[in-house]
């Protein structure tokens, strides 16, 4: 990769936050390219988290583009996967920083995917009571979902992102290079995430991805450009409304109930995220059909495009005796739940999504019907 | 105590920080009058976090006023102390919500000092994201510092304080009939807080202070709600102009640094935090003078007070190799540090501070001429 004019290929997202404003940027060789990284506040250090997957192929990179702006680029890398997105490895980051006495100012740059993301937008809200950040997501679902919306957080035994915060980035940095080393199977999950925003907000987006689904999955440049700015200017637009999660934005949660169910009852890191919302959609689609909202010609709409997207569509069983009840127990702790009664993103009508509760047993016959052998990876 | 009516003793501070303005209420019989928590959001469950010194003399009297609000009212205990202020003991409280299913409208109430109370803000900050707290200070201290701010924070092994966040409560309820059971050290620590109000924003207090520090000590009502309230407002009117600590608010940290340097050089737990801080304001306001600005009969003055409140005058000695380096050290791990320079909050003139920094053979004669044998408690 060598360093390319700023302007030839870069596009901008703007997410309006007021004072909590910023942009988004979406292009190829921003990593090479040390502009990428001009007009962020200055300091003395900037201390890069990445993880032992990523850190090998891309942080010498950065590290040199950032070099041109601070005297002092440190690095630490986090172990791979949502399993260690957990408060002994958020210690990494803050021994890191206190071992190198980095003080207030120091920007954190968290170069990885979602599970990379989240700690380190946690560890900067944390740390001194809040540093600067920049997002950096190398994976394709990291840059269409965990970048936009200042979620952070860790996980706890009990529950997935149990533990965290809302705090929003300097800057985040799409470059579509990086995803030429992604596996399969995360290209996928991005994809789970793109098409999202189809069903709940944009059903000229979701005509779209199904006439480009196989240049998506080849990776070609100027599909992804178009997918991952698309993705963003949706759930900015979403964000902007609600920054804290009060109503609107739970919409993003889309297919997000049954997943973390999924995610949890396997044990995180069996299923990838994007793996398990993708089934999920299927089913809060089949849910949303049980309520009366969308027809069955919808669901297999949506269940056909998830399926070519290389994503499961069928749930896997999570208790052989009583298989619904295992997921209405996990889904009963998810933090959208209200004094127990589980609530649901479902589909109004195509392009539109509202969060509703729904009776145990149509929730039951949905999961019966939703879920088998065929469930797996 | 009897439940007593609102009306006959209450007095209140609003604190305005736009949609995270709070009242702090401060009277006698508060805990025990279900009225004091009306008009707070409603929710299914509220959660006191208390310690194992204070629940078993008012966790029972919070109780039964909060039953009147809310079905089910749950306890948790942290161990008691500064040495226990860190992501261990908060996980209790996590442990305690979750295994609970408590939802994201769950009311956290701070019953206990101000490790309490920044053990429990910052959980509250961070449970889902967020959730409402309510500060119950039941020290001097915590009623006069920390349940202004909304500074919430952990420690770190390296740091005090350094893992945290912003975050306001909903609501601070300063009963000063729980300060008949304080020990006379949490006291006169409490009093350090106060009289610090005086040299860097108001010396019409400070007067004051003086010419009633003896009822202080016998904990008169009278005198105890002047000092509680007086504190509030000063506090309030300094982090109203600035929340997150760009810059005015760092005044009220006079006496802190060097306070944090001994509070952290002799290990936590070993003095308490006002202790530090007032052995710390004779050395900021000794340094004042060495900077040229205040003279000596204003350092004699300010350290005759502290004395009178029962608070050391005389730094312990942290190093006998070196002590002036090892506070040094120690002090440039401040969070108020910048690249390594230590930010002193000094008296500009009686009533009137600003953060400056100074020379280290400055700051070293200041600390040779402060600490002594004396220097223990």
């Amino acid at each position: 990769m060598q360093p390319t004019s700023l302007s030839t290929n870069l596009q901008q997202v703007f997410i309006s936050l007021g004072d909590r404003s910023y942009p988004i940027s979406i292009g190829s060789g921003l990593l090479a390219n040390p502009a990428t990284f001009d007009g962020l506040a200055s300091a003395h250090t900037a201390l890069i988290v990445s993880n032992l997957t990523v850190a090998p192929l891309y942080a010498a990179l950065l590290q040199e583009s950032l070099k041109k702006h601070y005297q002092r680029v440190l690095l630490v890398n986090l172990p791979d996967g949502e399993v260690h997105k957990d408060w002994l490895n958020l210690q990494l980051i803050f021994d890191a920083l206190l071992e190198n006495g980095c003080d207030r100012k120091t920007v954190l740059f968290a170069l990885g995917g979602g599970v990379v993301g989240d700690m380190t937008g946690f560890a900067a809200a944390c740390y001194m009571r809040g540093v600067p950040f920049v997002q950096v997501p190398t994976t394709l679902l990291a840059q269409v979902d965990s970048s936009v919306g200042g979620k952070t957080a860790i996980n706890h035994p009990l529950g997935k992102n149990m533990v965290g915060a809302f705090y929003q980035p300097q800057r985040v940095i799409c470059d579509l290079d990086v995803l030429t080393t992604l596996p399969p199977r995360e290209l996928s999950a991005g994809l789970a995430e793109i098409i999202k925003y189809g069903p709940i907000a944009d059903m000229g987006f979701l005509d779209w991805i199904e006439a480009n689904i196989d240049a998506l999955l080849r990776r070609d440049r100027a599909a992804l450009a178009h997918a991952v700015r698309r993705s963003c200017e949706i759930k900015a637009a979403v964000v902007g409304e609600d920054e804290r999660e009060a109503g609107l934005r739970a919409i993003l949660n889309f297919g997000h109930t049954f997943g973390h169910a999924i995610e949890s009852g396997l044990g995180y890191g069996e299923w990838l995220h994007g793996e398990g919302v993708g089934c999920g959609m299927v089913m809060a689609a089949r849910l949303s059909q049980a309520l009366g909202l969308v027809d069955a010609n919808f669901v297999v709409r949506l269940r056909t495009l998830i399926g070519r997207a290389g994503l499961p569509v069928v749930g896997p069983i999570l208790s052989t005796s009583d298989n619904a009840g295992r997921y209405l127990d996990l889904m009963r702790v998810d933090k959208k739940a209200e004094a127990g009664e589980i609530k649901f993103v479902v589909i109004d009508l195509p392009g539109r999504a509202s969060v509703r509760s729904a009776p145990d047993a149509m929730v039951r016959s949905v999961i019966d019907a939703c879920c088998g052998q065929a469930g797996s990876l």
